[in-house]
């Protein structure tokens, strides 16, 4: 099943647009798990395991993997192994490069680590892209904006034709037409959210910066959905995985997910009934 | 040592701005090498071994390791670990992501894979690059311009200061107060190479496109070197690494980059002479 009806689905049946990351961080699991074989795959296992009915995907962010080295690597294939079928997995990788190294990258995610959808930099423009669309049954995540400070150092620069990240997702638009894609747009600012979700009216946007970040669910919903109210995966990390630092963590985690998994709702069936 | 100590005495002493890309093709790996127990390692080492004199570089680009996997991270593992350690290693991965995520890609390129310098996507701006800097015998090369075509697409965009890729060198101007960094700057376009060398007159470029992409060797010189005819990683990959697929590829590859080496060592003393 193609990730578009793989997240459609669960989305749908679970009636959930929230997505977890998957961050692990060595020095925030809980302590009973410190000193067992592989803490950071028991760890992530079971808090796929207590929110695997509540969301819309998972998200594993290679980085927290890679800085364990080749261990890391091998508690991400598990961990990907155990996220059930019927749940898209995203890898996020913020991928970019070009022609067979490119390709290689897709190889990665798709071939080798079996994942459904990866976040892709566009900074490398379009061949940089292109081996990643020629995954039909994937989606490439094209960095559109991000929720962190350094994002107005390029990503909100001025261009002829607007704000820089009003032209990437100009391209992604154009790009869906040769394969699946998709945008990363941060939920800090309603206004751009809005702009960008104008120009790009049926592109899936994957939204971090909910929670840690401040951004606000109702405003997600309100400017960053398709006219269905969906369109969305909003992502969750830390407020979902230390949720509790103790025995407790994949109950509290349950929890958290739930907690978002409603406000979200609440403000998607508001802002289809107006 | 640092990345910036190590690279100016492996210049200096082999006369050499030649850095060979460790780019590693299963489907163009010698025939008698496959069905060995690591293919990919075994070719790779013995092209170091046969042009350890002749570079100031080695740069493994992860995609071609991350396509093959679990093994794949062992074969880059067994390769770095070839590398002599008066040559630099740049790990290749155009790596990006903030904060958390940030610091576990640094940790994993200069702890777990202990390399001397990375590439870096600065999209996502100053949070995302810091990370990397905060490693003082380390290099954060920041994609500026890139050699394919699609840089077009977001690369070469008006801003009010310029291409968007100038902006990208003021930053890492600005930036390399805080720590080492350089720039990687294609080698397909003199005059673009030539803009960049004057906005950051200090900085180490890493220069892609030589060869299979024929940037020429001289331009790279006249326009990229700094003050001192220095400053340059001229990057070759296949030139090299695919130079000959028989038995003899070891010592096809010594003379691929030789030839490199003693091209871009004639252009240097003219350029100096003048």
């Amino acid at each position: 099943m193609s990730f578009l009806e793989k997240y459609r689905r669960a989305a749908d049946t679970r009636n959930s647009l929230v997505c977890v990351g998957l961050d692990p961080d060595p020095e925030r699991l809980p302590a009973h798990l410190r000193g067992t074989a592989d803490p950071v795959s028991a760890f992530l296992k079971d808090v796929v395991s207590a929110t695997r009915d509540l969301v819309c995907a998972y998200k594993p962010n290679l980085a927290f993997f890679g800085a364990l080295g080749a261990a890391g690597w091998r508690s991400l294939e598990d961990v990907i192994g155990a996220i059930p079928d019927t749940t898209p997995v995203v890898l996020d990788f913020k991928a970019n490069d070009v022609g067979n190294s490119a390709r290689g990258y897709a190889k990665m995610a798709y071939d080798e680590l079996g994942v459904d959808a990866v976040t892709v930099n566009p900074l490398m423009g379009s061949d940089a892209v292109a081996p990643f669309l020629e995954y039909p049954d994937g989606c490439a995540f094209l960095l559109c904006l991000t929720s962190n400070p350094g994002s107005a150092d390029f990503q909100r620069l001025s261009t002829p034709g607007g704000p820089f990240y009003q032209q990437v997702a100009r391209k992604a638009v154009e790009w869906s037409n040769t394969g699946p894609c998709g945008l990363v747009v941060g939920a800090t600012n309603a206004r751009e959210l809005a702009k960008v979700r104008r120009i790009a009216p049926g592109l899936p946007f994957l939204v971090p910066g909910v929670g840690a970040q401040m951004g606000d669910p109702g405003d997600v919903i309100r400017y960053g959905s398709d006219g269905n109210g969906g369109g969305l995966l909003v992502n969750t990390s830390r407020n979902v995985l230390y949720a509790s630092s103790g025995r407790d963590f994949a109950d509290a985690a349950r929890r958290a997910a739930e907690s978002l998994r409603s406000e979200l709702e609440r403000e998607r069936a508001a802002s289809l009934s107006v």
